[in-house]
């Protein structure tokens, strides 16, 4: 590829300039209802607007080591690599307030520039913010400086380079393939990645190394990491890479220091995955559960006898409801609504999506110890439509977002996990702390909730909520309201993410997470391979 | 427990001192044609002949730490913590030419005492060998001082507790448990870990847990690394444990970091493990393959379509006419070897021993796919009472080194891992290297190979061989052939260990594994965790 940097993304909010879906005037009322009356707000109009520091001169070796065209400090590719896309830096990008933007973007070809570019920047104090698809909804992209008084954004959008080994079903893939250009690239030899976070459209390879992304699929496929078989780091100290073997016992696994590093310890060029041939076959439905804990149980009991479908996620009694609602939101459809509607009347109850892929006899098979255990649980069936309505909108959620936060609403989420027997207690204090939160500040919320990503020890939760926005005081609305959830998650034992990664917005409650020694452990291989601090300052360690 | 230390076990050789298993003349007959005339060799008789240096007095706060009667200096004790179970240690325990033991034996009840043992090791310069079954065949208990003048042992046969979450199916497991003494009582709830390492009888969960143990089963249970949900470590620079949750994307993986840490960073005191319902039924039987390349393309066609049976494992051409021949070193019996050679005649064709656990219905439909995937591959079924003989024998390997040293043979294996695309290549290589370098020194051997641990991504390849011991100079011997394979091995891509781990006889090639920056990274956890550099010297690092 030797097209510039990608700008085919809202500078200003989630994907694709062309899809900003409305909210009808029923949903909207519905919402309303329930969070009070909405006051649209304001947004920046253009990049323009936005009032940026002049550019930092930069060491004019980088120039030299991507070639000049490679680094770029033009208004556009400072805003567009200011920040990652989650709440905060929405409502940043939204008010024209950035607190800062990279000096410039530098866009290396392959792993021998980046190396001369961490040479460059270790010697001359730059920090170095790695860049995938820049869709970090934990801040993992934010341009902090740290002790650094310039700062480049290293975007790896040229990194993009397919491998593929047939016959181990390994591919190499480059860091920065977006989500559609590697199943593409694995789709013409027949293959697939099977990962699919709703980041899909937009986030890269080596961001799902770098932040143990987990997709939708990943109770089937698995999550990403655990489809990486083989890695390399780019630090300021050199290149480690591990061996492309499927297992190793040579000591403490260094494949699992580099993934999850999330660019404070190097940049990942490219990463070694496990791939499988395509699915003939996907078979998508939807099934209603007497509550949310019946409904947990029935996964459960799936995950714990190997009847586990590829996609699983069970929404609590008020996703279900307001998802159906709003109609949208959180992937289901009118459709839906109705046959809902039709069979329970208007309260309580749960939807669970059901998702098997491959061949056609083995998805016959797996369907079929499923349905024996949805059964026994005491799920009903909506049928397959409802399951491909869901299926169809997966990728929909954050473009909704951008829609309610015009409209005048707070809207984030959070997630994490816990072992079966800790998660009912987490599900109902992470709900409480945000609901209790919201309220204290004068926006009562919506807090809802699924469980996805099903293990045979546990499962992870993910939580949605809106409220009016505080205008003028968003971000501080949202630090409360976050810190509550973070609290409640720690005390009732969960993780603090699941696979959203830790970033900017995680890293004060690492310490609680892995405690002081594994914070030291941590910091101990960062002075190591990053001796000069460079690498993204600010992020993952606390 | 109260009682002291495991005295239950041969000092001298493997297991039981009531099991010496025989061999009798026909199968001796073969084997001296194949590698020449055996003279007997002999063994020290008792530990007494064994000249120990004095202990050299050890901080008394030791004896405060874990109480007095847990600080054995005695010679016994000392001997039975002097070495592992590789070939080389059995040399020298045999020899009565060991090159040093501990100082003593220290064995703490928990934790606490863990901690101040380390403490007090720690100010005073003392090594420490974390001890589990002793069972490692890579000197990894190997009492090497490093810089330190005394050294003791820490045995950690009195961590014993079991603490069962039938509802996540996760249980704590006590380091010092061994293979059967967790399997009972995981069996007393109707649950099993499913992890059957050779070594099983002996070998301990903290062992497992440090050195990434895999087992016979592992392909369907999966490696110990992949079944413990979280651990902790005790170092000299405090307590790391990581959450206990099915996932974590909290950056890198802690958890990746402890589990194979070998007692270089710290001491395991317990593992959080998957376990699952004991199964009703298992099937064991024999197939037989053409040869081992058609054999490996089934194995692999099994994996890549998730039709992989829990054991799986091909013996090559020699491994299947020499074990047929000496009747049972690798688990084979005369029946089957009377129906293979009906089958048959002598020449040519593998062994492939398949097995499948869980409820009937499940491994009946589990069996059906996978004899769909052996009989496309061309192979023809040897029926169940072979499979069965397997099983039972499964353990038997390390009594019959025993036997075949006294009888003057030199018996080693070692192992290793690759991807499919690199499996043949590497399997070439090695069986070459290790029958040249026998051959250079005067004892051509016999050399054999299975194929086990089967991965989508590729398989492991287990190696033995069998030469006329070199009487006087079996350590240099064993070095020579040793070092051949390990270049081969890594000339040819494959890991250097695939679940023996590194320890000490692996360490020198650590760096071609992990590359000079890997190491360095390992070094600056271990500085890190352990300043003083008190934690099994030696082993793992270079």
């Amino acid at each position: 590829m030797s097209e510039g940097p990608r700008r085919d993304y809202k500078w200003w909010g989630w994907g694709d300039p062309e899809v900003e879906p409305a909210l009808d005037a029923e949903a909207l009322a519905v919402l309303e209802q329930e969070i009070g009356e909405l006051r649209p707000s304001r947004r920046v109009g253009s990049i323009e607007e936005i009032a940026l520091p002049d550019p930092t001169p930069l060491p004019p070796g980088l120039a030299g080591a991507v070639g000049e065209e490679w680094v770029l400090d033009g208004p556009e590719d400072r805003v567009r690599h200011a920040a990652g896309r989650g709440y905060p830096d929405l409502v940043r990008l939204r008010s024209g307030g950035l607190e800062g933007a990279p000096d410039a973007v530098v866009m290396p070809a392959e792993g021998s520039q980046i190396a001369r570019v961490l040479e460059i920047c270790a010697a001359e104090g730059v920090a170095v913010v790695p860049f995938g698809g820049g869709t970090s909804v934990v801040g993992g992209v934010a341009p902090l400086r740290g002790e650094a008084k310039r700062l480049v954004s290293l975007d790896l959008a040229r990194l993009r380079d397919v491998a593929v080994d047939s016959r181990s079903l390994v591919a190499r893939l480059g860091a920065g393939l977006r989500g559609p250009e590697a199943e593409a690239a694995l789709g013409r030899q027949g293959l697939t990645l099977g990962h699919f976070p709703q980041s899909f459209e937009y986030a890269t390879v080596g961001g799902f190394a770098a932040t143990r992304s987990a997709g939708q699929a990943s109770s089937g496929y698995g999550r990403f990491d655990s489809l990486v078989t083989s890695v390399r780091l780019l630090a300021p100290a050199g290149e480690m890479a591990t061996q492309a073997t499927p297992h190793t016992a040579a000591g403490p696994a260094l494949r699992e220091l580099i993934v999850g590093s999330e660019g404070v310890l190097g940049v990942i060029p490219d990463v070694s995955v496990r791939v499988r041939p395509a699915p003939e076959k996907r078979r998508y439905e939807a099934w209603f559960a007497e509550s949310f804990e019946a409904g947990a149980e029935i996964v459960r009991g799936l995950s714990q006898s190997g009847a586990l479908p590829d996609v699983i996620r069970l929404s609590d009694e008020d996703e279900t409801r307001v998802s159906l609602a709003l109609s949208g939101p959180r992937g289901t459809s009118r459709a839906l609504l109705e046959r809902y509607l039709r069979l329970r009347g208007v309260g309580g109850g749960c939807i669970l999506i059901v998702g098997i892929e491959g061949d056609e006899e083995s998805v016959a098979r797996r369907r079929a110890l499923a349905v024996r255990g949805l059964r026994a649980g005491g799920a009903v069936s909506l049928g397959g439509a409802a399951g491909r309505a869901w299926e169809k909108g997966r990728y929909q959620g954050p473009y909704l977002r951008d829609t309610l936060m015009d409209l005048g609403a707070l809207v984030e989420t959070l997630e994490t996990a816990h072992e079966w027997s800790g998660l009912q207690g987490l599900y109902e204090r992470v709900r409480e702390a945000l609901a209790q939160s919201l309220a204290a500040q004068g926006t009562p919320g919506l807090v809802f909730c699924h469980l996805s990503h099903a293990y045979p020890d546990g499962a992870s939760l993910y939580f949605t909520f809106i409220a009016r926005a505080r205008a003028g005081e968003e971000l501080e609305q949202w630090r409360a309201v976050k810190a509550a959830a973070c609290e409640a998650i720690l005390d009732a034992g969960g993780t603090i993410t699941h696979h959203h990664a830790i970033g900017r917005d995680h890293a004060p409650y690492m310490e609680r997470e892995v405690g002081p020694l594994g914070v030291d452990a941590l910091r101990a291989l960062k002075e190591r391979l990053d001796p000069a601090g460079i690498m993204n300052p600010g992020k993952l360690l606390p």
